[in-house]
């Protein structure tokens, strides 16, 4: 096979960049192929999408983009094979491929990430995938640095890459992405939480039977990455005010479309149309990001239509919702009754908000904790068959549920 | 007077409002008329625009907006009047007057800040004074609280206010903007230049004839931060890339003028055409923001004109120029022909830039500098008559320049 | 109640005195009696006695003093009293009281604390509250300060003080001496472990029924920091190498002890020589410290028992044992056969030793794990029952278990 | 040369060695050698000796051992041989040369450093020598590793190496040993001012005609590091209380020696009497640690003799010195007429002390600065040449002084 032969050397610049970054200080890029992926227009569109969508509501210098959480991503991959063993049983094709998986891994998000997936029905692991393949600029840039690398560098993404170390490095329980994630969301947010020993991990990662696996002495360290994952996610991620921007991005989204459908919006949306009509190409996707969606609420906030005028500028100018623990069917009937009094439609103004489901999603089913496995003896075990702490997380994630309602604060309850 | 009769207590909340920072961890917010202003149009717009313009493209993580550091900046004078002697010498009206002007101090700045002033010709000061006097929504939030306290608020600004201990903690050498900015763009740099030590600089501020003092004992505290922010300007804010990116700005932005004046622009340019006819009211100036103006850039980089269209795919996919040492007009001269000769027009893709004016600027005068008093024995000095390094600064930034010449890179030298 | 009528006004010292420390930054000393008893023989002492043993054999930085650790806790019931509810629940005598017990609670320790206790039979606790009532400086300070104050602090550390909010602040699950030494020695050490957000704990403290308890809302962060614990415990406090240090020191007391009673030590060992023959007072206490010791096991080094200086030389010039998996008598038994052979007394050279009981002693018992309580809705509930995380930390002390024998490096297995 | 035949992987330990380090995270040690010496007798010893003498007493946390820097700079020393480009300018014996004689460099060092130099009249850099290549266990454990290498370490100490680049990396303005002590006693005072950018100082090293300079680009990274200096050296290391409490000790060995002289002292002084005697052998010498001589003090806090006792329990038990300017000889006569009067001998309790000589000692004549060489164009020019601020500092320390008179608190004046 011909990629075997593929030396990095061979994409070595002349000149070697280097982008300073607040977590990992310098990071550096070696290889053309890299260079111009990112200074491609799908990567920099990355830079007009926040990573944590509206959390800065609550932890206001969380502004950062998922383009400085890529590069990020990219720079773990890189500390992964000089830090750990890992490099030692990857050839010299297969490290570019994970390298450049770790950098595109979020080529496919659109804007404000899961609301924006939740109400126009796209999934971004799938995007991500199609923009590799199908982008012409990304395809080509792949293409002329080693035939079939844009293949390659998908079947890492959409797992089904032969060799399961490179995926695990960046899809598994334990990867570069929820790395650089957890370090980079807890720095930008100010809190503690998410903080966890990188340079510990690397050491303790051991490769067995074609996979990726840890030393005992470990575990330890791993446990406290799991938790810092978990604090983030209770403590950050999961922000009830956070929840009800995201719950105002949706209504407006929904009425967007609602009134669309009934010939209502006369505007220009150019880039918002195929989304609505549900025809969007890969060029369609990457026209949209945040900043071109605040342009149209900034439009769309003087729109005679009064539910869609007054979402757009609680959104712009912060004027949120409340919320109370959501108790009872019977509760929501009688908020509902209420906004209706004070001139609110409850459709786009009452939403019942429940954050169990989501830390299943997040956290895997038990097969995808089992994936953290760890050398015992001379066997591999797994995580919380030796951690009693990862055991209760996984209890925990079960029943730990916070259910919200949000309504306007003017309402007359 | 009525308003020495005003109290804190009038304003408090019943509810206090915090947020989260990663520079002041928590900012506390107490008062009804402030957290108005913080939900205010005109302040939620500065959440787009970044604080460093094109920084983010070398210092990948300076991503944060003004916004935040408005909101810092606020909580660095709640520090000063809790943590340091100048609390005893104001009463509560001047109190709160000082922190809304911390808060909305910087409500004048426009889009990529320095560079939209140069090409428009106009001054964030200037509008800053303008918008807390004229635009209704915070005239309103302000005057409801307090009557004349827009007015008085705006005269710490144009440091027409009576009291100049409330105009020093604002705009000074060692002021509450400065003090929050070098902290601030520091640590979303990853940088260690900007750090200094804001709590020892508290507890040497003292008050003499009227005005903000400091200890002796502080010198060297104080001397670090000058050098601090020293440092900050020519490792940070002057990076040739930085200022590269801010010259295709100003191209772009000449380039539409020169269309739209010749009428080859037809499409809608709604938010920026006050801004190219030059009959800017209020509102027009509180319309337009980063991510409207890269709306633009989206929808001209189609555009039929090549130097325009171009001109915009640069910015969004980071195709800057390269550049080379400034040493004579005839450089410049040949650069230009070699330009033309590749097909660019020398007005719109050759720049020079001097970096030599800019200190000044910031550093202010003579005058400016001699603000910063010590006292000595019974006597005050001048911090440069106290200090060498200081000195050193003054003098070095005579003499320190940095001239670049900017051009594409395909071109044949 | 005469005391009730003191005010900290009385105390203040005309000039406050500020300590820089790495943790707190500025620690103030505002009252005449904390100055004293800061530069007091007894407290000096804790200069010459290190906050963790042997750690620093591992971590190597983590050289830091009990003293050091003592004024942080002081620190701590300051910010209490500051930045908490806690402070409008006292009056001024009581502030003090708390205050001083922070400072205080430490004075107890000897020399390589556990080991110097287990050998010894000393129990650091006691002797704190008998130097506070017997030692003459400390006591004519307080007494000078108000007469009573040196029964009313004692009361405090033996948990016997009519208000429990006290006995909380210095020694509960959640109290401000495992509020420093976790920061103090996740600093120290350079691990992220230990940290956690005492802004936001201070933040949820309330007061209910005479007691603190917290807020609903600060359970994750009170998980956060019962888990900083967990991890210091199994990462720093419990390493292999620290235990095996600690080893070498109770053979070299046992030896001396041993060698003594024989009459076969005959040089000055003045400050040793009250706790050989198990007389000690308080005076005899107090003299004794960690630097003494090592003068002795200098000295030792040269002594001709070659038992005795072979171990000092071992602890001076850390040639430490090694250890393997502790897993039966019969092993333990061969490693004492070949130790023999190779010339090794096992009664010195040989030992198992089991960290399962120590967990139980700092985490205390599920009774002291209550003590943190919660308000949900409008009653008191404890931690573990709002929280899985914690359920799981109670159970896994009881099965968590780390035995090993440690033994020569030189025998031959 | 057979040394030229010599790898490193000869000398590699088959399970590497990891140190953790608050400052360099973890510390690598590969090769048996070096982990012999750091378990060498002489090495152990630094563990009791502080780094920063009685900057403790201010900065409290300052608690540091000349062991742990030492360890720093060996770190220092290996991330320059990875990270620089001077590693491809070294063979093998070099490295481990510059390796060991940055972990042994301060191996000549005293108890209280520079007033024991002062009061016994010895210099720890000849020391440092003399034990490499007279101490036995060092002696040994180096020539068994590469005969030859004890005089080849010592050179580079001497400064006699013939290959400057080793030198200038153990000692030079810009050197593994003073970049360490920046960053640790910055950490550990828990002070801004010793930080600086490691990171970037090493990406900007370059070798030319046989020594390191440095690239243009490095030079505002450069000044950084040597205001850090500065700052450190005003802010912490030239503390008033600091220097007291040193004076304090200058008086203590006086008084001592001038009482044995007389033949007043009976007690046994065995480790001290070699430097009284000035009759130090190499062993006499690494005898001797602070904690031996605070042994002493404590002994001597009892003795007979007034002054000596009362000076040993100032010491002990932090009753320093008051101080104020000094500013004449007759300020001076005066002080030491009401110091008599109050019964206090003023040749043990008055002092002088004036820190202008200091920093010229540590910054190096003009011929050091020069030392830091920078590439300019293809030529190289000194440091102050491209840097008005160094030059500044240059003229600074010729100018600043700070003179001190102290004398005990109760005199009456």
């Amino acid at each position: 096979m011909k990629k075997v032969k593929f030396t990095l050397k061979s994409q070595e610049l002349k000149e070697k960049k280097v982008f300073r970054d607040a977590i990992h200080n310098y990071i550096h890029v070696d290889h053309d192929v890299v260079l111009k992926l990112i200074n491609s227009a799908a990567m920099q569109r990355l830079k007009r999408i926040k990573q944590l969508g509206g959390i800065h509501q609550v932890f206001q210098s969380a502004e950062h983009s998922r383009f400085t959480h890529s590069l990020g991503v990219y720079a773990v991959v890189r500390r992964m094979l000089e830090e750990s063993v890992i490099g030692d049983y990857l050839n010299d094709y297969e490290k570019l491929t994970v390298m450049i998986a770790g950098l595109l891994h979020d080529l496919g998000h659109g804007p404000f990430s899961h609301c924006f997936e939740n109400i126009f029905q796209q999934k971004h692991e799938a995007y991500t995938v199609r923009i590799i393949k199908e982008d012409q600029e990304i395809h080509h840039i792949l293409e002329d640095c080693v035939k079939g690398l844009s293949h390659d560098v998908a079947s890492v993404i959409d797992k089904t890459h032969p060799n399961h170390i490179l995926i695990q490095m960046i899809s598994s329980q334990l990867d570069a992405d929820r790395m650089d994630y957890l370090l980079r969301d807890s720095y930008f947010t100010g809190t503690t939480y998410g903080q966890f020993d990188l340079s510990r991990i690397l050491r303790v990662m051991q490769v067995r039977q074609g996979k990726i696996v840890y030393k005992y002495s470990g575990v330890q360290a791993i446990e406290n990455y799991i938790l810092a994952r978990y604090h983030m996610y209770w403590q950050v991620y999961y922000h009830p005010t956070t929840r009800c921007y995201e719950q105002i991005l949706i209504s407006i989204f929904r009425r967007i479309s609602d009134l669309y459908k009934q010939k209502k919006i006369n505007c220009d949306l150019e880039y918002l149309l195929p989304f609505i009509n549900h025809d969007v190409s890969i060029q369609d996707y990457l026209n949209l990001d945040e900043y071109i969606c605040f342009y149209y609420f900034r439009k769309l906030s003087q729109h005679p239509d009064t539910i869609l005028s007054d979402l757009c500028q609680r959104l712009l100018n912060r004027k949120l919702f409340v919320y109370e623990d959501y108790k009872s069917a019977k509760q929501k009937s009688l908020i509902e009754t209420q906004c209706l009094k004070a001139g609110y439609d409850p459709r786009y103004y009452v939403f019942g908000d429940d954050q169990m489901q989501i830390p299943y999603l997040h956290y895997g089913n038990k097969d995808d904790i089992r994936e953290i496995e760890i050398i015992k003896g001379h066997q591999l075990t797994s995580l919380p068959d030796v951690s009693e702490i990862v055991g209760a997380i996984i209890k925990a994630k079960e029943n730990k549920t916070d259910s919200k309602i949000y309504y306007p604060e003017t309402i007359d309850k």
